[in-house]
């Protein structure tokens, strides 16, 4: 099977997380989206009450033309599961998230959220995290200041860039510094670290947060239980 | 001496710590302007060349009918001395700011000084923060999740909104949540709290920041040294 099958399979199979009545979380990425269209599906032939909260503007015109009634993270009183993408997990389940430019968004989906579910293929399990880079979201003010100071500190920074070769905003607006790492052996110093910047708004480190994650693999998708 | 004539004799005091070919910060705020005016004063009688950083478009625009330079914080290689406001100041001389809604850029503009000087009247000093309402600037999606759990935690968080009753919005399209603490017994603990939460961008804590303050008192403007 190739990747797309790959993650079209655990896309499908992580629909079965989700019960009539559930408000779910919608991630953002490319397993996602097969996700969503599985969930579309699911309750047009089950006829099923779900609510969807998104983390994107990509993700919510997709669940929109699906019919996936939509609510935001406030109007949510509680938020059953959220079903995410991840850019790399690490042996020990932790995260690198924000390769689509949506982490703040999905963090603020995921800290909200009862469980959280990460859907991967294969190539996206790795020993430790970091040949992935890390995406910071900066607000754009300072953010030069910001850039010449993860320079100094060896952390490889490039701004991000659209096509277009203009910076890339995300959807509050920000910008946001990829660190090139290749490898992060202390994940929870380096967030201490960003999260004390001025001017960081949030970081793609997801750590200590996800639940179950189902990988997919020439097998068949299998799912591994990373914490309660 | 009425509160305005103590605010802007500390204003015009506060420039004498501007020497020619300085790149200055200049702060947001009632006595800011004070020393606005005075800088832009110094710099036509004395002909002297300084460039200034601004940290709201209020300042910016303000400096700008003055005829003083205005670059950026991106812009200026270094800034050598940023004065600024504050709306508490405690003994041991930590700081509450952002009554004006300009926190984030000013604690930009601060991280990137190599002096920090604050002017206030002595109303602002107080013996422990926290009497003046700690303001947070948060993510607008999920800011009510947000309030939520400051209420929870007994934070007595309220949405900071504009006289015509609508949220405020921030330079950077941000809400306020204000905090009415009465007394803050460790702010070194609050900030850690704070900035962990996944939605804030910043806080209006300022600790360990500021090298001079200058007080105006009604014997006239009184500087305190903070810290190297």
């Amino acid at each position: 099977m190739n990747q797309n099958e790959l993650k079209r399979l655990v896309g499908e199979k992580s629909v079965e997380w989700v019960k009539n009545g559930m408000i779910v979380g919608l991630g953002t990425g490319s397993t996602v989206r097969y996700m969503v269209d599985a969930l579309g599906r699911r309750i047009a032939e089950e006829d099923l009450q779900i609510t969807g909260v998104t983390t994107s503007s990509v993700t919510a015109k997709q669940a929109e033309s699906l019919g996936i009634p939509l609510i935001s993270v406030d109007e949510a009183d509680h938020i059953d599961i959220v079903i995410d993408g991840a850019d790399e997990i690490s042996s020990d389940f932790q995260g690198i998230k924000g390769g689509g430019a949506a982490l703040l968004f999905e963090k603020i989906v995921a800290v909200n959220s009862t469980k959280v579910l990460w859907i991967v293929d294969e190539s996206k399990m790795v020993d430790k995290l970091g040949a992935f880079p890390l995406p910071v979201e900066v607000i754009p003010y300072g953010s030069q200041k910001l850039f010449d100071c993860f320079a100094a500190k060896g952390l490889n920074p490039t701004f991000r860039k659209q096509e277009n070769g203009s910076l890339l905003l995300t959807d509050s607006d920000n910008y946001i510094i990829d660190l090139h790492l290749e490898q992060i052996d202390d994940p929870h110093a380096l967030a201490e670290y960003l999260i004390h910047q001025v001017g960081v708004v949030e970081h793609g480190l997801f750590l200590d947060m996800v639940n179950d994650v189902i990988v997919g693999k020439q097998v068949g998708p299998v799912v591994l239980h990373a914490r309660d």
